[in-house]
């Protein structure tokens, strides 16, 4: 308040002072005059009497006296007038003096205060390096970083076979071979190849497609090894096995759909019980080690899903190895052992979106939907399914407002050449066709397969049909079955899992279900589905992180991206001196100036897939990587960081708190202290980039500067680039994209990135109060410009991207923001294709895909900091970006990312982080947090 | 900002118009006389000619023609001298009249602004109720609430016994019926009285503690009915069965430490397969229906931990009847069916925190002890246990800086008497000696039980104590184990499990867990001691609640504090008028004023502990009742709101967004519409408390104001309350407690809960913009006053309260703070007792213990909003609160509730919230959100 106060004050004053002068100017003008001529009068001794008196003198002078009177004050008039020129230029000679003295003075205190300032700074570094030091002297555990791996580095021993009893009870510890599955071995992984290692009964073949795209999209897995004698685990192909007449009509993908419009076609060729493997095979397995320790048999369903002809393993003896494949009977399956996977029905890999049906509205046409046909008829059913039969008939006849849509009966119906029993609910009509009434569908009903089945290829296919299209799986009898990957999916998350007795509570209990959970069902199963189920990719890649998960390995590494600078090796650019005095912003110590200090990597990697197993799965969806960092790493408690945990912690005034010069000198909050990266992305504005990076020397905590160099020219070699103090990376862009902003290169070595446009002019206090609200909100966007999207009911229940004037935000541009390394790496690689694709056709949108992501994971809004935000100014002519084209594309992308996502993630926010002194009356003696924030 | 300048740029006006006048004036006080004497010479045709032009015409006139003029001019001197005086009294007339008028217009102005806002206010409050309306007759569902309870209201039928090995195959859906637990029941359960229904074989009873208490503590738990015929389930007390000469010699809860230090003198008294429990007397039990289905047996060790005798019934044919117990054989645990609990090592009920250590430092002397004696030899280990005694025999001799202390015999030797092979690493030494080691254990070695044991009393003892202590477990062959509550209870969070071969990698994973897992692994076990393990109260409530979360059933809802008025039923308290004009700040329209909405309660009963049950036991760590709202509720995709699920909605400007009127006009964010209650705790203080009532007249979202009476003496008879348009209910208080502030009322209808000290003085705009923030922070304290801990290293390593000017805040007291209802029922029936009796100590800390409470659940900092707060001026006399007593009793409470809850959960932030458009500067033509905040 005060000095905004004072400088409105200033032309007020001023004005003061000029009115006094035009009144005391002719005022004063008069009294000389009228005093020159007065003063002779012996009489007139009143110098300031009124005039009216001084007439009354005149009456009492002679004329002769009277004229030589008005001589003499002629001629002292013109004295004094030329007097008076002489003082005017003198006056005005010291004026202009006094005022270029004062310039001068002006200039010397700026400089004091500046060299002040930079001494403060030193000061602090100096303080800060020697905290530092002591730390690092005092440190007695070692950096951990990625080890080395440890792997085996032999083949399997060879041990004795095991009997089909002993192989039943195979749990971890008694069937599996740890010894070759070291902690740091980052869990090596060995696929027989299945064109060379057959292990199918002479006249049958593996799926064409399967053996193709699961060799393929392992090659894509990081786990994979060429070298058995590093391998943990070892791969069979074993499924989808045909027979090879079959395989020969129907060679290719497209077959897919013809076989779930007609699923009867290729099941009647072959007896349950005769099995297409051949163990005598399976046993030569040139690693099998006598008893198949560590071996994991894909049997991978995917075209024959209405065949009972799924479980070829049933009662073969597969000793120790482990089964992944969809159905199981209740005395096969040997829990927290072999795997329970869902069919393969998607493609081979890329973006799934399409496939996927609108998350909202919550209420869909009909309350619960079901269609299937009992195999091979419905006499099998024991009691208590008959009653839920009738149950269920009754309800869709109910008088409720409730639609329901319950065949039990194919229509049309489907021919039924089935060999064998069955005993499962056959999918009626085509994928598409189900696709339809499942897009309708809030529920869908899943009946359990008959006899003592624990899971079944039909069963899991309506599962992954039901998420895929959003309809809330209503699982009955789930407690006598057992979920695909139990051990880490948390299933109550997105399905009702509901025991057969509570049948007669099925309405009740649906019709308890709020819009908000039944979104939270819906978007959580549209996730598992996506990362886990969606393709041959997400299978393969689930199934070997859940194998990963139950060793307690970590994962893999994210791969970074690697940065290649644009300059030649050799090449060494020239380099400006940093640009002094003018805009480095003197007036204020904002914090250290410290040598670059990365922020510590994988910390975490033997602890964060062991304690947070379930979020990793469940919340972040995605146990296949190791990240360097994660936004949501643990705080510790605050008196730690003065008891035994000390190291990296700056806590403020030493713990003690306080304002201005304390808070300045550390970073205090809740995290130990770091530093950030700022990236820049530039195309071809050499002059606005040398100008926006000279701005940042001097600017506390910044770690480094990425620029990314989006055109295909190199910089000039004469360009001078200003020496800011810290490392100026600068990154050739594979190409030109608005998605290299968010690359994850290697050179960033911070978790807190800045992004900011080239143009960008941020103040350092402005920067630094951003980067400590970050440290606060590690997991979200937080940033300067706010934007919001607009429902527009006028034009066709849209959004519209709005930069109005609001006071409630969904998105913080990022041109300048500080997000978490992390999000970049999913920017990168988890985001859908088709959205890096929309933002390079419109060069256009990168920051609201962002946004997009970020709220997407977090369910929050991104955070918007301070109002004193100087980047691009209101007035400013329209540039490129404001045009309307520009902002049809922003309309476009928002509605077109929603389609993408399923539903809108962005969220509201309707405060800003302002410091907490800012604005604030406080004692003259007291300090503020910062002087203009 | 344009305002703010108005108001300044007046009195700048005024100056400038004074001054002009002064300037004016004279000159032409001057010029009127001028004029008046030059008027007359006939040769002066120029009026506005120069002085001394004039003198010359003076010089050529004649004695005589002087004379008469200057008569002349005398006369017109007197003439206008009365003239002017004349006029000078008009003009002083004429301002006082303008100056009249200028405060008349200003009154009407001021007038028409308010009349304006007024009717501006009721439109939108018109506008609102119709949407109301509209919705109340769109809706179709109706308003979902506890539901009628619906029990069977009769006996279990009889039906045929069932054989072993039936039985042992039994699960939830082929041995339970659910017919007796409807969805709707709330879970009733019915207790055989131990001291009525004795199952012991004759010369056996249950110790006579146990029986005691698990009686009376089971009498406290909600889901416990009388009535046999209502019951879902049935509990049998079975265990800790005794030969009553034990008994008779160790009768007291005292005995029980005398147990721990000599635990073989209860135990040689009887052999292993010699069961104390009289099947016959099972199968007899009046409800046991003939199979036992629905019957649970509790069989909880207590004090013969050391004995082989803790599993009695093994091998006996109990058929459907579900066994609670610790010790369980590999073939005898039937998973999802029986339930494996820890011994019962704590007292009745009440605060345990004594028992535990503190969690900070993460790092203690020890990296990894164990002490235990393998009875009845180390013989019977198998050759990889022998290999593992090997490897961690060498660890603890290894040369690193980390300390072990891994004792393989018990030192001093106990006796060994135990009868029979116990298999077993039994405890050493006394249950202090234990403590004492655990407290300087950073992890705590558990070893698995020999044999084919899935769980051991003993082993879960170990862990019992570790949890306690927080010394973190270490569980080697967890793989071959089940946990206690493993459905519920998400180990790995606070265990490190891992199979037995990775005993080599052991002391590499310690080595690689950080400080901030390390606590997060010891917060959380000291969590699950607490809520799980700690007490028989907490083991009692948790059997309960873990078969109920079972059957998906939800809890019974918290009781609610019944609100007493302090009125008689018959008094009708007297009504002032509200206060017209003054105070009502009418400036601005801040919302409408609309009918009171109750904030929906019980809406996610059947969905939150189905959908959320791993958050509720392992993150709020509260499944043991059902909440009417929670501040963890999901919020819908921001579509979802204009599509469908409208209900309750107000986005801001239809969906359009905005400033300024649209803003106020409509609450907008994440969560439908909903209004905030006023909670005002007062003693003694009626005409302040009258004041501030008076004061909320006219605050929109205001559903109603709870005034908490602390004082013994009710109000006055003769006392006006203000009549402010909301109910204002006054409660009396039990006893002058501050913790009254927080007892959660049944008269509280919201989930916003404004608190406020009685003589708070908080602006409206301020009150709506802290809830519009709270309903971003619904899980955290949101409010005025920041307030810090800090760390004062001189003395003794304690916190110091602090309300010092700072840029870093750890609280926000509750004297002026939003906060959710759901913590005032933790704050009451939750936290320690101990904390509530040290704010009743002290009349002090409420609000300390407060926001510890908050940031404690969910590891945050409170929020703190906008400055322009107004709460007790800065520069007011010291009040009783701010004396030094009051500082060092909160310094003492800070570090009290720290030893509490076993650290501080206090965390640090660095911002304020402010509106989105304050202090920015904006096109004239725009509103902001708030006209001063």
């Amino acid at each position: 308040m005060s000095t905004a106060w004072m400088r409105q004050c200033r032309p007020y004053k001023l004005t003061i002072l000029i009115l006094l002068l035009l009144i005391l100017l002719p005022l004063l003008a008069h009294r000389k005059l009228l005093n020159a001529e007065l003063d002779a009068p012996p009489t007139d001794v009143h110098r300031s009497r009124p005039l009216l008196d001084a007439y009354e003198d005149f009456t009492a002078m002679r004329a002769s006296d009277l004229k030589m009177r008005i001589e003499e004050m002629l001629r002292i008039k013109s004295t004094v007038s030329v007097e008076l020129r002489e003082l005017e230029s003198r006056r005005q000679k010291l004026q202009s003096d006094i005022s270029q003295y004062n310039q001068k003075l002006e200039e010397l205190k700026q400089e004091l205060l500046r060299e002040q300032t930079e001494l403060e700074r030193l000061k602090i570094s100096v303080e800060q390096a020697q905290v530092a030091q002591r730390e690092a002297v005092q440190r007695n555990t070692p950096e951990l970083a990625l080890p080395r791996t440890l792997t085996p580095n032999s083949l399997p021993r060879r041990m004795k076979g095991i009997s089909d009893g002993v192989a039943a009870a195979c749990e971890m510890h008694n069937c599996f071979d740890h010894s070759r599955c070291s902690l740091t071995s980052g869990f090596p992984v060995y696929l027989y190849d299945p064109d060379v290692y057959n292990v199918q009964r002479s006249g049958y073949d593996i799926d064409g497609f399967l053996k193709t795209t699961i060799k393929q999209t392992l090659g894509y897995n990081a786990h994979i090894v060429r070298d058995p004698k590093q391998a943990c685990i070892y791969l069979v192909l074993v499924g989808e096995a045909l027979l090879e007449e079959d395989l020969l009509r129907n060679n290719r993908y497209a077959a897919q759909e013809e076989v779930a419009q007609h699923p009867h076609i290729l099941s009647n060729s072959m007896a349950a019980n005769n099995s297409p493997i051949d163990l005598g095979k399976l046993y030569q397995l040139p690693y099998w080690g006598g008893d198949g320790r560590n071996h994991v048999l894909l049997n991978l369903a995917r075209r024959d899903l209405n065949s009972a002809r799924t479980n070829p393993l049933l009662q073969q003896n597969t000793m120790r190895a482990i089964i992944v494949q969809s159905t199981f009977e209740r005395d096969q399956f040997r829990p927290n052992y072999d795997l329970i996977v869902p069919p393969i029905l998607g493609p081979p890999g890329g973006d799934v979106w399409q496939e996927c049906a609108s998350m909202v509205p919550a209420r869909r046409k009909y309350l619960l939907t079901f269609q299937g046909e009992l195999r091979p008829s419905q006499a099998a059913l024991q009691p208590l399914d008959d009653f839920i039969m009738e149950h269920l008939k009754d309800m869709s006849r109910s008088s409720t407002q409730d639609q329901f849509l319950l065949q039990f009966q194919c229509v049309p119906a489907t021919e039924q050449q089935e060999t064998g029993s069955l005993g499962d609910w056959t999918l009626c009509g085509s994928d598409s066709s189900r696709k339809q009434l499942l897009k309708d569908s809030t529920y869908v009903l899943i009946l359990p397969p008959l006899g003592q089945r624990v899971s079944s290829t039909l069963m899991l296919a309506r599962l992954y049909e039901a998420l895929r299209s959003g309809a809330v799986p209503v699982i009955l009898g789930a407690d006598e079955l057992r979920l695909p990957y139990a051990e880490t999916i948390d299933w109550r998350r997105t399905a009702l899992l509901l025991p057969k007795a509570r049948i007669t509570e099925l309405h009740f209990l649906l019709r308890a279900v709020q819009d908000s959970d039944l979104l939270l069902l819906r978007r959580q199963g549209r996730l598992i589905w996506e990362r886990y189920l969606s393709s041959v990719q997400a299978t393969v890649d689930t199934v070997i992180a859940s194998m990963r998960d139950r060793l307690g390995i970590p994962p893999r590494p994210v791969p970074p991206v690697v940065a290649q600078s644009v300059f030649n090796s050799t090449f060494i650019p020239l380099k400006s001196e940093p640009p002094v005095g003018m805009d480095t912003e003197p007036e204020e110590s904002l914090g250290p100036i410290e040598p670059p200090y990365p922020s510590p990597a994988f910390r975490r990697n033997y602890t964060i897939l062991r304690i947070q197993s379930k979020e990793a799965w469940n919340d972040w969806m995605d146990p296949f990587f190791l990240y360097p960092q994660l936004p949501f790493d643990p705080a510790l408690p605050s008196e730690a960081k003065f008891m035994g945990s000390h190291t990296g912690f700056r806590p403020i005034g030493k713990g003690i708190g306080g304002a201005g010069k304390e808070f300045s000198e550390a970073l205090g909050g809740n995290y130990p202290r770091e530093q950030f990266t700022i990236v820049i992305l530039t195309y071809e504005r050499e002059q606005v980039l040398m100008e926006s990076l000279g701005r940042l020397y001097g600017l506390p905590y910044l770690h480094k500067v990425v620029v990314v160099w989006n055109s295909p020219k190199p910089p000039l070699d004469d360009l001078r680039w200003p020496d800011i103090g810290v490392p100026v990376s600068v990154v050739r862009a594979p190409r030109n994209s608005l998605n290299n902003r968010f690359l994850p290169f290697d050179v960033i070595e911070t978790e807190a990135v800045l992004s900011v446009d080239d143009d960008a002019h941020l103040r350092h206090d402005e920067i630094l109060f951003g980067f400590r609200v970050w440290r606060e909100h590690r997991d979200r966007v937080v940033g300067f410009p706010g934007r919001y999207h607009a429902w527009d009911l006028s034009s066709n229940n849209l959004w519209h991207y709005n930069s109005n004037y609001s006071c409630e935000l969904s998105m913080v541009l990022t041109g300048a923001a500080f997000i978490h390394k992390y999000y970049m790496f999913l920017y990168t690689y988890q985001l859908p294709q088709a959205i890096r694709d929309k933002v390079d056709e419109y060069m256009n949108c990168e920051d609201i895909a962002m946004n997009f992501l970020v709220s997407h994971l977090t369910r929050r809004p991104p955070v918007k900091v301070t109002s004193r935000w100087t980047f691009r100014c209101p007035g400013c002519p329209v540039s490129l970006s404001e045009d309307d084209t520009h902002f049809q594309e922003r309309h476009k992308c928002i509605n077109f990312f929603s389609q993408v996502f399923g539903y809108t993630p962005l969220l509201n926010t309707q405060y800003r982080a302002d410091s907490i002194l800012f604005k604030t009356r406080i004692p003259h003696d007291k300090q503020k947090c910062f002087k203009y924030i």
